[in-house]
Formats: structure tokens, C-alpha cells, sequence
């Protein structure tokens, strides 16, 4: 799954900053599964507690887990016939996506100390926290009509999304992106590893979205699979369609994030759609992502590899299409999904503001013009990420 | 799977096509599942029908699929232990791989709009009525001794194999394949990633041939998987082999090819055979390798990544491997192989014809000259795929 | 697996190799899996046997396999409830990783068809005759405290480790390594492929680990998965934080080796620790890596991938951990720890060195001055790896 990420954001993005990139991603991973496991896990799944925050949970993380180990018996199991280390992984993985989300959008521009910073807090405070809510069995969870999000089109995508809103606000547009008032493509610099990176993602939602179903069984988990499936195939084509028709252009990159829209929108009723929803939900995901990413652009807003478009726009969609497609549409449910929209939106938008604004008027959260011209991968690390090759300089 | 066909097409050719060859191949997954969730699943398997053609089943995929789900229950299992959902996504992607033969077989000149009408076409209709007369319980499945295609060499492979030397016929050779009478060599632009393609392929393969078993056996699967293996490494080695003794020279393109060819030969009879088995078909796969493709240049037939090759011969070969080899060996299976061979030969090359003809005749398949030498991505896309890097043109 | 491998080997080496790596590496893998069938899986799972050399099965593997096939019923599947036909696989991925190691230490300079007999010997008679002594139920396996390794630290690894040091003692360093006593970088040239590489080696060793508890319990092999997991954050991040520490840079490639260090740490007692000692574990393999990596240069020894330090040290390390840490922890377990690495080192140097000398007195082990220089790729195959991309020669 994070490989996916990883190429694809380095793929559109120039590869003067490619090692940094990596970098960034690989942080990511590390510390975030590190984090969650000695913090998050069990500041996110506390079993009793007062529907907001665990406090009495927290830091005893491994501890708990070591526990689990030593006793290891048939208690281990949770009901659904996982392993509470399954979970732990499973999780751990989610918890690392909303930090790999906000990457992609404040890349060749952000000062990777910071970023570190605003990880280890984001995976390992913010995002536990969030998640509590409803999957942890808080309070999004026992009102009238619970909150419902499967595999995290709100509690991981639009986590990632809104952070990564408040960080391109705060971090301006790269050089050279809106010129005289006009948006300047800035291509990316590999595009078949951008594409790798997309087809590794669709296989890896196969497990995000099938392994959401917490359980081996196989008539459920292939249901999901199919719906995610379709819906990543119908947000494809439907953005392509689309942006050939504004633009008369066979656009590679709009195809890619039309699959990826299409599955940040399936993830949220992922279980609950007919292939027929599944279908309808991809292609309006699509056609979102084309407005969206030139509704982005008008804004000022520089998100290189369209982050936002896919992870938030997509993600808001998702949660909404629970209410108005499939086995749990109806009013009511629509009202919990916008109260759950609501909720993460406000509280995300102001913790990421709070940690990227203390970050900013402390140590700085943007690199020198000198050293964002001439590449992070030289300053940050040292480093050329194809020392062999010659290089065009932009 | 797909991905690692998309990375093998875009090794073997030039960067300057890139794009296109990754739009391509993006365009055949996504649009092949719609088409085999709107149309094809129920054209392929429609249960009693008059073994030819599924007539009044004709566009109602979704529509009874739906019904399955809302219906869910006990009855949604087939027999094999795999559930219908399952089935109508391993058979999608199967549905989209033969026209991914062909988009190697065409890269580097075909026009993408013509290319993207036959693919609808191919995939939609021509492969799924092929597939009803063995798989879909046709006429080649209730005759006397029944043909035996375990996991495509002739429904998949070979399916798409005479689409590509249709089209290859059809479209000509690319500009300087052929000068003076000499075959001049076209390499491709990026080994490391052919590399990846074909070994990602063979995990994938794994998933056809594995998965093909229709069952969770771990017994018959594991020998699926052992034959499957055996059969790619013989390949390999000897493909390998024999070109070094014909050339001087340690070709890795031809290893790669040679692992392929093992791979599409012992898909036919992955179940049925031993492991010494499969690897004298792997073996003799192989060595078809390297004439064949030698003897598809001499034809000045021009065949960029080696389809036609690898998936018609080793797919005719594979197929005929039954009645040779195995459990099932014997004068009447070979007679059946024969005939099935011989059947979708037929069906194939007329109705590739018939589209390809058409759409030369009206739309035209070839792009200009000019576009050919500049390269398809600028023309029809309007992109790089490798803006940061100083190419040379060619 | 074999692809996480490959991509780290090019990733790290010179352009003007990478089609000799790739070859190296597809050859190993290929003939790794055929010698296995052959020769190897009888060779070291004897049965009854005296406990070091298994002669009378010598010869004999896809004999058996075939009546095992042939007879197929109950009888076919091992204790554990895996198959025999998996564990074959299995086991001849591992054999093949030895002689990958023994690749990225020598790669640049060795000649390929005395590493190709190299690679016939070591996978076909050495590796399996040592693994026999543990794995096949010989005199490590049936001494009073067994000697421990669930995966491989020793009997993979440091297998493949020894040979890498005697390889890299024989060849000398690359041209250009060590200049006035000075160690000079010699950087990779395609750090997104190693990068690419590290990440599915991490995803492939759940497969090595997941799979090495030999049945399907999911609760010994989730808790095998997140040890795994989390000894190779452990080792990336704390690698990261000493190298950057001691060279004040950011250091990707040093988190990467990382990452493969905790990994290797952790596989040879995956099963027998808790969450807590897979993190000191990794973390201890994170730290020695930077320091081994820094040792092997003084010693003026030339591995360009690192694979001495990755897969001998912490091979080493991860071995004697067991006695150390965990359930298994102990004195007499340390002492046995020890007896089975000085064994395996004892024979693994001695074989190599012999296998390896005898070829650099006959045909010669290195390539050419001339052939160094311009690069393996024009002069043992013929072929460039990137024809259409503009170079620096170095």
C-alpha cells in the first residue's frame, strides 16, 4: 500500500526531490507503525470509555499487547475470527495513510524536520484519537443511528485530506506554479512509476477493503471486492471521459486519480453497495475529481499530486453516498453521515492547524528559495536519486 | 497481473510511446471489467443455453448479479467452494488480458481511439462467446471427449495471440523495423522495468493457474502452483540456453520471454500434469521462443514485445501439451485439442478481421508518419513521460 | 521476493550493469527453483538420515515428488497442514536468496558464467546439505538444546553472507573504490527501484516469516507478522537516527539497510518473541548496520549493496538473539546459538572459498579492466539497459 503511495507521489513530482519523497514516505511506515504501536492502538480501541478520549489508555500500548502474547489463548481472538494482531498491523497501516495523504500534498516544498514532527503528532495523537470515535466504539458509534464508515473514506482519507487543506494553505504555492495569475503545469518526472504506483494501491485496497471486512468470510469479502473493484474502474473511465471532453486530451493522470477517486468513494459502504451503487458512486467520483482538481487550482491552492481532489472531495463524497445508495440509505442515515463529516472536518482542521501553525512561527515548516530551485534531495539528503542519467533543470 | 503486463509493454518499446502504451493498458482493465460486469459474465456463463451463443442472457450481468446479492444466501456458492463474486472478478480480469496481448502487439502505431472501439468489441463480445463454448458448458465442453483448456493457453492466450497477428498484419511494421531486407533491432527503453513486469506476471500467474483450481484445495492448488513454476523456470533456462548457442550472446529479452512461454504453455494442463512433466513443456515452450520469434521477424511481421510468440505459439503448444502429457494424455484428447485449437482460430482471426478491417477502412488504425517518428505521446496525450530527463531520439 | 532483491541490487549498482544484474538475478531464480526440484529438496529433507550427508536421496527429488503426485491422498500433507508441494516452493525460494546475497556483494566485476557455476553449486549442494543439519532433522536439530532458526537468520542468511565475504576477499574491490586509502562513494543509480525493492522484500518476508510457521494457525502466524513489522521500523528508524547523527545527512539508503537489517534480525526467533524484544531486536540490528557498513569499507572489503553487513552481521546477531531474548532465552540455548553459527560459518567459508578459488584459477572470477569500465551490459550482453535516456559515464 505505501509502496503505492510512494510512487505515486514521486512519480508526479520532479525528480530533484524524489530522494526526499522516499524519505518522507518511508518516515512514514516506520514511525508510524512504531507509534501505533506504543501509543495509538490502544488510545483508538480502549474498550469502555467515555466516547471521546481514553485518556487511562494511554502509552501502555505494547504493554497491553504484551499481555495478549504471554496469556495467548483463545480469548485472543475478537469476535469476527481475526487476531488482535492482524488488527494491530491492519490498523497500524490506516493509521500511516492519513500521514502519506498529507506527504503527497506539501511535497517539494516542505521542510522534512517538521513534516517529521507533524507526522510522529498527526499518526500518533490526532489520528487514534479521530478513530476512537466510531471504530473504538465512541460516541459517533452509539448515537441513534451510528455514524457509519466501513474502511475509512472519512476516519483515514478525509483525516489525511483536511490536514493536507490546512497545510498547503499555510505553506503557499511551490515557484513557479501560478504564474501572472495563470496555474503553470509542473509535470511529473516518471510517469510509469505513477502508474505502478496506482495499480499497487487498487491491489492494495483489495486488502484495505477486504480485510475491512474482519473476517474470513468468503461471501462477504468477495462482495466488497467487487464493489471496490467496479467502482475504481467506473471513477477511471468516467474521469477520463470527462476530462477528454474539457480539455481534448487523453489525460493519463486524470485516469489515474478518476481510479483512485473511485475508490476513496467506495470505501466508506464498501459492504453495503450493489455492484450497481458501486458503479454509480466510482462514476460520480470521477467526475469530481476532474471539477475538483481545477476548482483546487482556482483556488491558488498547489497540491502536486491532487491529494485533496481524490483523499477529501472523494473521501466527503463516500461518507454521503452511505446515506443516499445501498442497503443503509435513508434519511436518518444521511443526517449521521453529515454529522460525521462535520465532526472529523472541524476537529482535524483545527488540530493539523494548530501543530502546522506552532511549526511554522517556530522552526519553519518551508524550505530557502535556493534550496527548493535546486531540489530538496541535494539540501535535505545529499543525495541524487539517478546520478547516472542527465537531467533537464526546471 | 495487468500491471505487470503494462510494465513489460512499456519496457520493450520506446519512451517516446510511453504514455500511450500505459493509457492503453489502464483503458483495458478498467473498461474490460465494465464491459464483463454489463455484458460478458452472463454471455460467458449462462448457464443452459444451445452451446453456440447465449442469445436472450445478452446484457444482463449486473442485472442478475444484483439479484444474487440481494438474494444472498447459501445458494450464492457455486460448487467448487468459490463464491460467484469471486469468479466474475477473476474472469474479468481474464476477459481483459487477451486484449492486453494485442495492445503489445500494435504499441508504438496503432491509433488510440480505433484501438480503443476493438478492445469494446474484442472484450465484450468476441471473448466471452468464446469462452461459453468450453467454460460456459459450449459444445467443446459436451462433445464426446471433452477439449481441456485448465487456465487459458487457448481462451486466453491464444484468443488474444491471433487478434495480435491479425493486427500486426494489418497495421504493417513500424518505421525502420525493416531496411534493405534487414531486420534492424528496436530496443526498448527500460530493461529494469520489463524485468519487474515479468516477474510480476509470474507471481500473477500464480493467482490465474492457483486460482483456476476453483477451490481452496490446498492439495491441488500447491501442484498447480509446483507444475506452474517448474514449467516457467525450464522456459527461461532454456530460451536462454538456446539463444546463446545461436547468437553468442546472454539475452536477457529472451530469457524473459522464455519464462513467459513456459508460464502460457503449462497453462493449459497446470492441474494434470507432474513436475517432471511441466518442465519438458516448459522446456520445449522455450526453445518455440527463440524460433518463433525469429521466424515472425523473417515474415516481416513486426511484433514489438514478442505476443505472438509468446501467446499464440506457446498457447497452441500448451494446448496440444494435453494430449501429450498428463493425466489426460491420449490419441482422442489430442484430437480435441486439436479441434478446440482449430475452433477458436477461426472465431478469432474472422472476427478480429472483420473489427480491425472496419475500423482500417473508416477511422483508419495507423497514426501518421509524423506522429510514429515523434512519438505517440506528445500527439495523442500531450504529455512526457519523462519530463526531467535529457533523451535521445530514435 | 526475488524482484524486492533484484530492484535493490540495480537500484544501488551503475547503469552501465543493470542488465547484468537483472540477468544474475533471473538466472538464480530460474535455476535456483529447477536444481531445487532436482537435487536440493531431497538433499537436505532426507528423512531418516545420519545427520550430515544424506547420500542415498541424492539425485532423487522429482522422483519422489512424482509419487508423491501420483498417490495423491491424506497422506500427502505434512503434520502442520501445509503441503508438500508448498514446502517445496518455499523452501526453493530460500535456497535461491543464498546465491542472491552472494550477487549484490559482488556485483560490477564478477565475470557471469563462473558466478553461473558459482550458483549451480551453492543452491544445488551446499545450501542443502547444510540446511539438512537443522531443517532436515540432522545433528543441530537432534543435539541436546537445539539450535534455533525459525527462518533463516543463519541457514539463509548468514549462508548467503559467508560466501559474500570470501566473493568480495577474492575479487577485490571495484575500480575506483578505494583511491589514496580514501573510501569513495560509488552512489546507486536508481535510488526509486531500491527503494521499491526494500518495501516488497519487507512485504515478501511476512511471506518467508508468515509462512515459516508452517501451518495456517492465524494466531501464531499474526503474531509472527507483527514481530516481523515491527523489528524492520525499529531497525529503519534507529539506523536513520545513528547515520544521521554521525554524518549529520539524512541518509535514505542507510534506512533502507535499516529496514533489511531488522528484518534479518528478527527471522531467526519471528515466533518466539513479544512485540517489546522485536523492537530491541531491531533496533540493535538498526545500530549495527551503520557501524558494519563503516567497519567493512576500513577493511577496504567492496560491497556495493551492503549485503555483508545486512544479511552476515545481523544474520549473526538475529541467531544469537534467540538465546537472549524471548521464550526460548537462556543460557544453554546461547551456547547452542553459538555452536550452530560458528558451524555454518566453519562450512560456508570453507566451501565457498573453495568452489570460488578454484574458479578464479581456472576461468578467472573478475571481468576485464576494459570491461569494467564500459560496463557489464555492452560486453557480456550485448544490450543497454535505458538506450533511449542520455548518460554520465562513471
Amino acid at each position: 500500500m505505501h509502496l503505492g503511495f510512494s510512487l505515486l507521489e514521486i512519480g508526479l513530482t520532479r525528480q530533484k526531490n524524489t530522494i526526499n519523497v522516499l524519505f518522507k514516505n518511508i518516515f512514514i511506515v516506520t514511525v508510524g507503525l512504531l507509534l501505533y504501536g506504543l501509543v495509538g492502538f490502544n488510545l483508538m480501541y480502549p474498550g469502555a470509555f467515555n466516547g471521546v478520549i481514553a485518556m487511562p489508555h494511554f502509552g501502555i500500548g505494547l504493554g497491553s499487547m504484551q499481555n495478549a502474547f504471554t496469556n495467548a489463548d483463545g480469548t485472543l481472538y475478537a469476535s469476527g475470527g481475526y487476531t488482535y494482531w492482524t488488527d494491530f498491523l491492519f490498523q497500524g497501516m490506516f493509521a500511516a495513510t492519513a500521514a502519506t495523504i498529507v506527504s503527497g500534498a506539501v511535497a517539494e516544498r516542505v521542510k522534512i524536520v517538521p513534516f517529521m514532527i507533524f507526522t510522529v503528532i498527526y499518526v500518533g495523537l490526532v489520528y487514534p484519537i479521530a478513530g476512537s470515535w466510531k471504530w473504538g466504539g465512541g460516541f459517533l458509534q452509539t448515537m441513534g443511528t451510528p455514524f457509519y464508515d466501513f474502511a475509512g473514506s472519512t476516519l483515514v482519507h478525509s483525516v489525511g485530506g483536511w490536514a493536507a487543506v490546512v497545510a498547503v494553505c499555510l505553506l503557499g504555492p511551490r515557484i513557479g506554479k501560478f504564474k501572472d495569475g495563470k496555474v503553470q503545469a509542473i509535470p511529473g518526472h516518471n510517469l510509469p512509476l505513477a502508474t505502478t504506483g496506482v495499480l499497487i494501491l487498487w491491489l492494495g485496497w483489495f486488502g484495505f477493503n477486504g480485510g475491512s471486512v474482519l473476517s474470513a468470510d468468503p461471501s462477504a469479502t468477495s462482495i466488497t471486492l467487487v464493489t471496490t473493484c467496479l467502482a475504481a474502474a467506473a471513477g477511471g473511465v468516467v474521469a477520463m471521459l470527462v476530462s477528454t471532453a474539457m480539455y481534448k486530451n487523453l489525460d493519463l493522470t486524470m485516469f489515474l486519480n478518476g481510479i483512485l477517486g473511485g475508490l476513496v468513494g467506495i470505501t466508506a459502504g464498501a459492504d453495503q453497495m450493489s455492484p450497481m451503487d458501486a458503479i454509480l458512486i466510482g462514476a460520480i467520483a470521477g467526475t469530481l475529481i476532474v471539477f475538483a482538481v481545477s476548482f483546487i487550482d482556482k483556488l491558488k491552492l498547489d497540491d502536486p499530486v491532487g491529494a485533496v481532489a481524490v483523499h477529501l472531495v472523494c473521501g466527503v463524497w463516500g461518507t454521503l453516498a452511505v446515506g443516499i445508495f445501498g442497503a443503509l440509505a435513508g434519511f436518518n442515515q444521511f443526517i449521521s453521515q453529515l454529522i460525521g463529516i462535520a465532526v472529523y472536518g472541524v476537529f482535524c482542521v483545527i488540530t493539523s492547524f494548530i501543530i502546522l501553525i506552532v511549526l511554522k512561527k517556530t522552526v519553519g515548516i518551508r524550505v530557502s528559495e535556493k534550496e527548493e530551485l535546486e531540489g530538496l534531495d541535494v539540501h535535505e539528503h545529499g543525495m541524487d536519486a539517478y546520478p547516472d542519467f542527465r537531467l533537464n533543470e526546471h
